[in-house]
């Protein structure tokens, strides 16, 4: 079975780590989102890749949800102590990987290429595609009036803003990175991670080719709310303040025009017979992975699961 | 008596260290040479600025002569193990500068307003110009026919290729900061520091404006050359490779339409009647800058030395 994974930040990355546990290089590989990506410090960062590179890598910082383990913090604190504000907590080694995006960048290679050149330097064997090598950006647009760009509203404003609207800026005129298209196509099934819907996923599918190419596709996904709660980051707090009760079966509904299959937490049970009016087939379990074992677990439930829908299908 | 000085990196800023230690800043300024400027890593660095800035600072390693003492490597010990080949080492502090550097230029400021901004953070009360803000590069032309940039030849050749020629890149076009020939045309004296003539002295004499100035000026020069041998760098290599025996008094003719005064070593008192020759004052002294206390007792020498001369000339 080949599984292509849709991905953001954390969540998803626990994830898509389970899975290529579990699947491997030859059918089993990620499209990330890139809309979170920025322009700071001079740097180019891409927060989603980066998390799911340094996740696969085993060098993610476990208790942030972002950046390096056994990070230093040098070159940061010099910059503050010049007494100039910068709020993007940047640490050593994750400057490295800043460092030489930006230099390939400039040079002209495209970010798929120089994700590639990362993979192979931190020994990543599966592919992880970012959803395009163009420019695109996520703008929070708030009840207050302002346009933020994400990493303005999500790391220096903290989520703080009630949102209104996403506009994922250069999306509907990017072009898909082509090796990612065809993973999907070749592919038996598309899981989507436990990643935040509207500013994860959505810009993947804000990019014209990849909706088309998963609607020809039995799809699955992971729900990233329990219990009402993001189980990290702004989903939740953005479900409501776009007046929609965050729940496992308001991330299915979401879903809803392509979900062949659903994950969602055994907390939630009571929303089976919501999310099965939908004609979505449910796994009910438990989705919170608290450890790397977790992680595997619930990757070898959702093979199995997606065994199941794939041997329906036919 | 006010004091402008001419430095490029190391034994200039060694003697900018003294001189600032004993003149206040209102009577003490200094111009760097900016031809070793380059772009390495997506970053602009400025080795000379930053040698004279570090220095000034008090947070120069003293060993190497280049970049922060109490330095640490870590981001650059992560590009390394990424298996990209980078021959410029930089710390962690030091990136610290350069990122700013970079960021601010991106931003569209000029090199000597970011300099002015870094020396704020950093302490120094001393106005550091960076003698021009345009884009200017020292390339080395060597006798296999090749054209290296500074850095190239300097830090990843290690000087070894034998230069024929230096080429001011974009020097004829620059302009000069503006408040730097201020600062020559209000000063008494132009001292310039033990630099190499050639790639650090050079340079800043082929920014259209400077020469033009200090001709109306005393001139006073202090030798880079001591006993055949520049203190450091490759400063003798490059006078034998063009054909010149490096000495004290080679340094004092490469200067000579424009020198008043000239400091040079004990040791090389046997060429005092050559420079007399060339109606040169000469300061003969101990210029080797072991310890803080030479560069201060160096410089109080030299402002000693300074006042006879404006007093000669009036």
């Amino acid at each position: 079975m080949k599984v292509v994974a849709l991905a953001g930040g954390v969540g998803g990355a626990k994830l898509v780590d389970g899975l290529a546990k579990i699947l491997s290089p030859d059918v089993f590989s990620v499209i990330v989102n890139t809309c979170d990506d920025f322009e700071y410090f001079s740097l180019r960062i891409s927060p989603d890749v980066d998390t799911v590179c340094y996740t696969l890598a085993d060098i993610a910082n476990p208790e942030t949800g972002w950046g390096r383990k056994d990070e230093t913090w040098i070159a940061y604190h010099e910059i503050t102590k010049l007494g100039i504000p910068n709020w993007f907590k940047i640490g050593d080694k994750d400057l490295a990987t800043h460092l030489l995006r930006t230099t390939r960048l400039k040079e002209g290679k495209r970010l798929s290429r120089i994700t590639d050149e990362l993979c192979k330097g931190w020994g990543i064997k599966h592919k992880i595609f970012p959803m395009t090598d163009d420019m695109v950006r996520t703008i929070v647009k708030t009840t207050d009036g302002n346009a933020l760009g994400f990493q303005e509203y999500f790391v220096h404003q903290a989520c703080r803003p009630v949102v209104s609207e996403f506009d994922f800026q250069g999306a509907a005129n990017a072009r898909p990175v082509v090796a990612a298209l065809d993973a999907i196509e070749d592919c038996d099934i598309v899981v989507i991670a436990p990643s935040n819907p509207w500013v994860s996923i959505d810009p993947i599918l804000a990019v014209p080719g990849y909706k088309e190419a998963i609607l020809k596709k039995p799809v699955v996904a992971v729900s990233p709310i329990v219990g009402g709660k993001a189980i990290k980051g702004p989903a939740a707090k953005m479900y409501e303040e776009l007046g929609i009760q965050p729940s496992a079966s308001a991330v299915a509904e979401h879903y809803k025009d392509f979900l062949d299959g659903f994950v969602f937490d055994n907390i939630d049970n009571n929303e089976l017979r919501k999310i099965q009016r939908w004609r979505i087939i449910p796994l009910v379990t438990d989705i919170v992975m608290k450890n790397k074992q977790d992680r595997v677990r619930l990757a070898e439930e959702i093979v199995t699961f997606s065994e199941t829908i794939l041997n329906r299908s036919r």
